[in-house]
């Protein structure tokens, strides 16, 4: 609870808008410029991109040591994410730092790694209707939203979803088609937390809709870093454990 | 994992059956009656009914020793089953005895004793299409169910739902007004174990579906009470725990 | 995430405390004032404190509108606190008021009520050393604790304890004659929170400790109430849900 | 619910008993040959064993398709199973297949691939007393076994564990010199079902003792492979998924 601002870092692989016209319509900075926006002129946050094409693809050690939450957008390049940045990332996880999982990156390999399933899903791009209800009252990620969030037009992703259960479960969807999807899921992991939020395809203007910023500033809140860094070095894992004798 | 069948006791009000035509019309041997049909022609259960016109409501103190799953349906009558009678009930589901909620009695007096809370929905009786899709495949419960269950028309019931996360999730419906719900709740309750399930209204057959007495079916094995009864008398909560001296 | 700050009861039988000198010579101003003084000093709240000796128990509809976290001590006075009293603090609860329940008040009427279960366990005071260690590092509520705290001596609880599987768990207690006991139990309820902390038999200087001072105020900033206030009506349970026709 | 048997691998590195006669002293035909007599007169399952200087370390394709729950023993060998032969394995858990991990197994390739999580802890190997708690009555995996098990000397495995939040908590271990430990671990990960049971260290006769081996029973009985190869092709994940018209 200090009122330093908390670091958020929008990472983005950058590719459909640099090719895909129609997603650089709806995104003209990127998909991490929009998402940069929802926390810019909000003063509890630091807010930086990085996006694959920087040094190391903008995640060196220095990056995450002073990052409180990252949150990561993927679709098309999950692969080219080396497996040492991925598992730098992991460990800044289970330290302490909050990760946000955006949609397609459901098979982004940090996902994949922290979950330990294969996190497959169903999925169709037919531009339907999606509802996110609500089935959390109370839970910090969906303060100051009602009871749901209406997206006019998104891609649908539908269950199983092959996660483990969520420690915590805050959104269901509803789509046109016929589908359902936990689309908001809450995991533990090591210190750290970690959240999926669903929807996000790069040619609906979702990440400018007001209620899906709300919500992305809620779980920057609820996912970052916490005492890990202003209590010393963190209880070491794997210690052995001197025998210590009942008084 | 004995070969004993496991003991079912199906409870209904048994009210709308005899004051609405239409509900009889589905059900001409009450809801009871149907519910049992489930279970009549499979050797690994031995099932009994009882209606609220009976002594004690059916639900003596004897009828609960040898009950392993207790199944329940009500709708108008809840407050008038004594509060007796529903603490019988809950500490027979606290020493073990299985209980599966269905539909309407999410407003029944026992379920809101052993969840804590309001249990309170939306509702909408408008006959419309209802999809319970499996989102624990691998469950017992959803044993060869396949991907979901499709009913025609049903009454819509919608989140939020105000009971505790559930231990485990195993359904969600989509609703083709435009509402989801967690159709498929498990809960661990004292060496018990509760399962609501959601769809049930009275005026559609949807306890004729197959998939539907699949379900109840897996269920019932599913939250049978265990050993419990082979194990000799349970560890008792609440007992003063001598001093035991380290050797 | 207001800067105003957290409005905290502190509620507690004060029974102990008048006929009992070795628990007066702990706690000369009742276990309601040293609690009370683990948050006076904190400018992030607001604590009054109350009794049953009071008019409505100190638990008038006015005293819990303005309470963000309600903390419970209670032993011997249990079922003196009337039902009307209990159910309209569960309601407070579950409308999004914080509970912070305390050691021997597993018995209070309020926690039996939101828990469904028992909540019986085994006991034993022996002044015999605690040692409550931290199973969910990372977690809000042990924010610089450290890896556990240690307590000289207090009365043992011994599992099992009947209450639902806790949705999150983070400390576990080893007594020093051969016992452990989930001590930590986070729950969530309706739109409020729920945190059962075990230790605090009146005999023993418990809350004087640092970490148990720590512990309660994280306990309380995890708890607290959140939007409900600010959001406006919170969304009805219990509506009816009109037909949306589909775009 | 079929009635032939459960087909049981039992899987141990078989190094520790090669090398060290204090090992082989206690388990003469190796770690895998007791834990096997402990299914073998049961006529409930049916149990093979394997070890890592097999071909293909004995779990091939074909072994792994037959087999309904597998158990996992290593300690010293973890890095020298070849990834491919741990990715096989988790695809068959997360297609249905039970998984039983052991003690020192929680550094094992497969556990880590499917916690996603550091899964360190403390330890300490001083022959101290184990009291394993249930802290979960009623759970199948505890059935016939009383309120604890206690074991005379085991090595001591401390606070905190890096696993994800367990979706069921079995057992709480108490350490005589001071320490608690989550020692009966549930998991659902795809289809499949884990449970980490912490005691055996391969010095001490914990294998040998009847409730350990009542435990390792009801916990293949847990895990056990269901459906997925009666119920045909399992759902399949990733699929496009047609746009289904409301009627």
């Amino acid at each position: 609870m200090t009122s330093d601002p908390i670091s958020v870092l929008i990472w983005n692989e950058n590719v459909d808008e640099t090719r895909k016209p129609e997603v650089r319509a709806v995104y003209p900075d990127g998909i991490h410029g929009a998402l940069a926006k929802a926390f810019e002129r909000d003063g509890r946050f630091a807010v930086k991109t990085a996006t694959m094409d920087e040094e190391e693809c903008g995640l060196s050690e220095d990056a995450l040591v002073g990052c409180d939450v990252l949150m990561w957008w993927s679709h098309h390049a999950h692969e080219a994410v080396p497996d040492t940045i991925v598992e730098r990332v992991r460990r800044h996880v289970l330290d302490g730092m909050g990760l946000i999982v955006l949609h397609s990156a459901f098979m982004s390999k940090i996902f994949k790694a922290l979950m330990g399933t294969s996190c497959e899903l169903k999925w169709r791009n037919a531009g339907e209707k999606e509802r996110l209800w609500v089935v959390a009252p109370g839970h910090p990620i969906v303060e100051g939203l009602g009871e749901r969030i209406e997206l006019a037009q998104e891609e649908m992703y539908g269950e199983p979803f092959d996660v483990p259960p969520p420690d915590e479960l805050v959104f269901v969807s509803w789509f046109q088609g016929g589908e359902v999807f936990r689309s908001g899921c809450c995991y533990r992991r090591g210190r750290g937390r970690v959240f999926y939020f669903r929807p996000g395809h790069g040619t609906y203007p979702t990440y400018w809709n007001p209620q899906v910023q709300t919500t992305l500033r809620n779980a920057a809140l609820w996912a970052a870093r916490r005492a890990a860094r202003i209590d010393g070095p963190p209880t070491r894992f794997g210690q052995h454990a001197p025998l210590e004798p009942l008084g």
